[in-house]
């Protein structure tokens, strides 16, 4: 793409009212927008790395047998009052012209489970797995992390059911080996811990994913013998020991939750009367489990690990491009004519690629731009360069700078 | 994909409380769910459609320049007030915890322009457009038609945002053939018409996209010398006649709405003060269009145009997958077998099948869901067509049965 086709700009300044890193870097980008506290607006650029993440999110979620499907935002009130949960105070709640009440959901286990019982009336339609990736909204008082808490966001969140524990504790295995995937696409494998958290009333444990980050507002222990974490709610009940291995040398961390997973058993199935028939006619509860993933908070962690004083390092599978293409004495025209032909070669071999085409830009804006972006390979084409029959590559993460043989970009690029 | 991994079964009755065409089908055929009024979930195979449809519709915007881009469905009010458009008795209204006042977004002026004026402030920066696929949502008092008329609704909209009225004009004329190819992509090319309505304060018309069928609440008068239609609101004041050509013999035809577009020109651009500066440092006034295509509605117009007595009939492009394979005689295994290797044959020539597996069905009950799920081809499997070292084929849209040669079914499939 053309970055003169592109209408957002970036900014010298880091937007005033923002003390998150994510949201200070995304806004100068002009990857996202801020409407309100908690509410932002995904630009061009910034929507292309959402659609990334869903992809990579989706892709994974289709691997282990999980259906996808859309559930509405707007919930009519008596389907929360069957669990108990309408008192939820982070609930929105509304009423429309003739004053029926409804709310705006921030999470779907009261939508989906009276959906499924409507078609799973056998132990022979078990198990079964369903998610969605959809906008939710939470009235949330303290909304001042960029897009690590919205007030609106974008959720992947799936839900398996079953008839029996053990088939439930297969799945959720697998969930969690499908959660690492992802995390590792998206460039937080090293720095991301499954995480022991409390499990509510049904399960001794939920299971989180902290990823590290200064910017984290939950605290880790991290139990390295285990390669696992315990969040600080659990630990403190326990006496500051890895509950698997009793390892009392914890490393104290400030992580992010990027993702969580429940076994919910039938928290949320019982109020609904969700039972079926087992193969001798007697009534089998259901029983599920839940598992989120915060498209927006994902994306903000991202940045908030990857970057560095001059702007956002972003990791290559969740790139809005994958290379920054700039010209250097644009008016020499065979410059201009040489990156022309370039660019439509890399367009021709499916290389994601921005080409700073823009005419009235000095080539140091073009530089601070590239770093600000942070896409992960960077070209210029210049005289000095064609003379050599080469063009200058340089990755993102590193300083160093290397010519590459004009004719051989794209065979480059695709090692 | 196998239907056997499909949770959701077909019904054999029509929901009692449905009364539109494209619910009841729908539902019958397991595609979408209600949750209230004028609130749907789409389940796995209708939400293949619904992506399919977005596909269509982001592939033709991409195609004339449009950027994608993601706004919030939460909006302060103060926004709102900016254009007057906050007391809008269609709109849900709503309060936080701190008692501040929300709007949930019907359609999106307020966002776009103030968002676009931040970055937009040379005439160089013009023309551009955007686009979004996005939830909206409406207080609507008659919800009950199905997908045709939403309370919340996945809509389409694009901003075009100019400097000067010619080229407005210009790209007004490129949506109106973007527009035509998407509704030519979904089926609705022959039964839609351009047509003429009120255009509001700042121009004579506006135009809407109306696909002719009984479903619809629209009323309009065709052309057929102009190939156009004009919406009753409008021909009642210029005396039935068209307001091209004179011609007083106009065809009148119930109709759905399908799209709109609307040259804005300031409407909604001089409330935020949207000037920005020529050549001579010269202020211009920035003028606009909106451009709007509900996908809920569209699938639904599709379904009240492609169905018989016996179920939906997809327009390829639509349809939820391509082919409906069948086996008959599976308790003969060379059957089964034969149908298993037809299908991952199917599957590696990327040809999109659903594959009805299951065990416990009558070759009653799958001819009747294959009808009623409605894909364009059926290919049965059977001993006898295996004997004549055939398959056999059937499209949706016709009677006549067909046997083609098993190693030919691919061949066959893709011409």
């Amino acid at each position: 793409m053309r970055l003169s086709k592109i209408f957002t700009k970036t900014s010298k300044d880091i937007a005033k009212e923002e003390v998150s890193r994510n949201a200070q870097l995304l806004i100068k980008a002009g990857l996202i927008d801020k409407l309100m506290s908690g509410v932002y607006s995904f630009l061009p650029l910034g929507y292309i790395v959402l659609k990334k993440i869903e992809n990579i999110i989706r892709e994974e979620m289709n691997k282990i047998d999980a259906l996808e499907l859309l559930l509405p935002a707007l919930h009519p009130k008596e389907i929360w009052q069957v669990t108990g949960r309408w008192q939820y105070e982070e609930m929105f709640k509304l009423q429309n012209r003739k004053k029926q009440e409804f709310s705006l959901g921030w999470t779907h286990e009261e939508i989906i489970v009276p959906l499924v019982k409507k078609f799973a009336n056998s132990y022979k339609d078990f198990p079964l797995a369903v998610y969605q990736i959809q906008t939710k909204f939470r009235d949330e008082l303290r909304a001042k992390s960029g897009l690590l808490r919205g007030v609106e966001f974008i959720m992947k969140d799936l839900y398996s059911f079953h008839i029996d524990e053990r088939d439930l504790d297969k799945y959720y295995e697998r969930v969690k080996r499908a959660y690492f995937k992802i995390f590792q696409r998206c460039g937080l494998a090293k720095l991301t811990y499954l995480t022991l958290a409390t499990g509510g009333t049904f399960s001794k444990y939920s299971h989180e994913f902290q990823t590290i980050t200064d910017a984290g507002e939950d605290i880790i222990y991290i139990c390295h013998q285990c390669d696992l974490a315990i969040n600080k709610e659990i630990i403190a009940k326990e006496h500051f020991v890895c509950p698997e291995c009793s390892n009392k040398n914890l490393e104290i961390k400030k992580s992010i939750e990027v993702g969580n997973i429940f076994k919910l058993k039938d928290k949320f199935t019982k109020p609904f009367n969700f039972f079926v028939k087992d193969s001798n006619d007697k009534d089998l509860p259901v029983i599920m489990g839940c598992y989120g993933i915060g498209l927006g908070r994902l994306l903000g962690t991202i940045v908030e690990i990857h970057n560095d004083d001059k702007g956002i390092i972003w990791p290559l599978e969740v790139a809005p491009f994958k290379v920054y293409l700039i010209s250097v004495d644009t008016d020499k025209s065979n410059v201009r004519i040489m990156t022309e032909k370039l660019y439509e070669r890399l367009l021709k071999q499916n290389i994601e690629v921005l080409y700073d085409d823009r005419q009235h830009k000095t080539i140091g804006e073009k530089l601070f731009d590239a770093d600000l972006l942070g896409l992960p390979y960077r070209l210029i084409v210049s005289a000095k360069t064609l003379s050599k029959n080469a063009v200058e590559l340089k990755l993102r993460r590193s300083k160093a700078i290397k010519l590459v043989s004009f004719s051989q970009v794209e065979k480059f690029l695709k090692s």
